[in-house]
């Protein structure tokens, strides 16, 4: 069975490759971009500046095959890829929480990013935290990581060239 | 340009079509089921286990079309598809947080369900609250609506026979 998207847009972002870029959406605080969404899906944005931030689904483009077993960022320990954020992923499908400064036409002026240039967009959807929380949660590996895991960039460890 | 995927497996539910899941992940508190992940899929859930909740992408299958204004759930006013969690999107991609109570070789057992039996699930990632935090958010047109939000379950408004 195989499942074909399409791009809704593509992200415009001062990242050029993955090595540099925050290893998730908080440590990217402040960075400022943009999302292009194409004209034909434009009218889906209707209400969306109502929402001071959205909820951005991305093809991980630079992606090339992927490991079951990654040594994630954070640790020296290969680790079950479902268990880490590594973008290398049988779906290299993106979750990102953006700080949604305005939408001009099809034009969505965001903050807080961790793309790449041109990565394509999958989905947008309303950012409503108080469906997010949950009681009694336990991080496992990340436990103790927390900290670094707010505030760490990239290495090339996922890029074309990268070797682990 | 279009983009390809894969189902890693597929999930086990007891709901049998779209009228009467919960509208979003914690209006389905306690419904049980499983996952169960390909086997050529399953190295990757090594160190899942620590983890007490995941975030799970799933293809929401039954969703034949999407339009761009739709009226949601909780309004009768029609709304961008973008700022609503309506599952036919032009990407019907869903974006869910359950509770993990245990790995047995491929299969999950999860709580906290909102989706149809057999979604093929895309992603597996692990659930890091603290990732997800932000500050000073508004929620747009569901100001005001929000602890229906949160305990709504679906009409057939977005099923095959639906109207609207």
């Amino acid at each position: 069975m195989k499942i074909e998207y399409v791009p809704i847009g593509y992200v415009r972002s001062p990242f050029r490759e993955p090595s540099g870029v925050p290893i998730q959406t908080r440590a990217g605080n402040d960075i400022e971009g943009t999302v292009e969404i194409l004209e034909e899906y434009a009218a889906g944005l209707s209400d969306l500046e109502g929402f001071s931030h959205i909820i951005m689904l991305t093809h991980m483009h630079m992606c090339e095959g992927y490991r079951l077993k990654v040594t994630p960022f954070l640790d020296d320990v290969k680790r079950g890829v479902f268990s880490t954020r590594a973008p290398c992923r049988p779906n290299p499908i993106g979750f990102h929480i953006c700080r949604l400064d305005g939408v001009e036409g099809s034009i969505l002026h965001i903050r807080d990013l961790d793309m790449i240039d041109r990565t394509p967009v999958l989905d947008i959807k309303p950012y409503i935290p108080q469906g997010y929380e949950r009681e009694d949660v336990r991080i496992g590996w990340l436990e103790g990581k927390l900290d670094e895991f707010l505030s760490t960039y990239a290495d090339d460890r996922f890029s074309r060239s990268g070797s682990r």
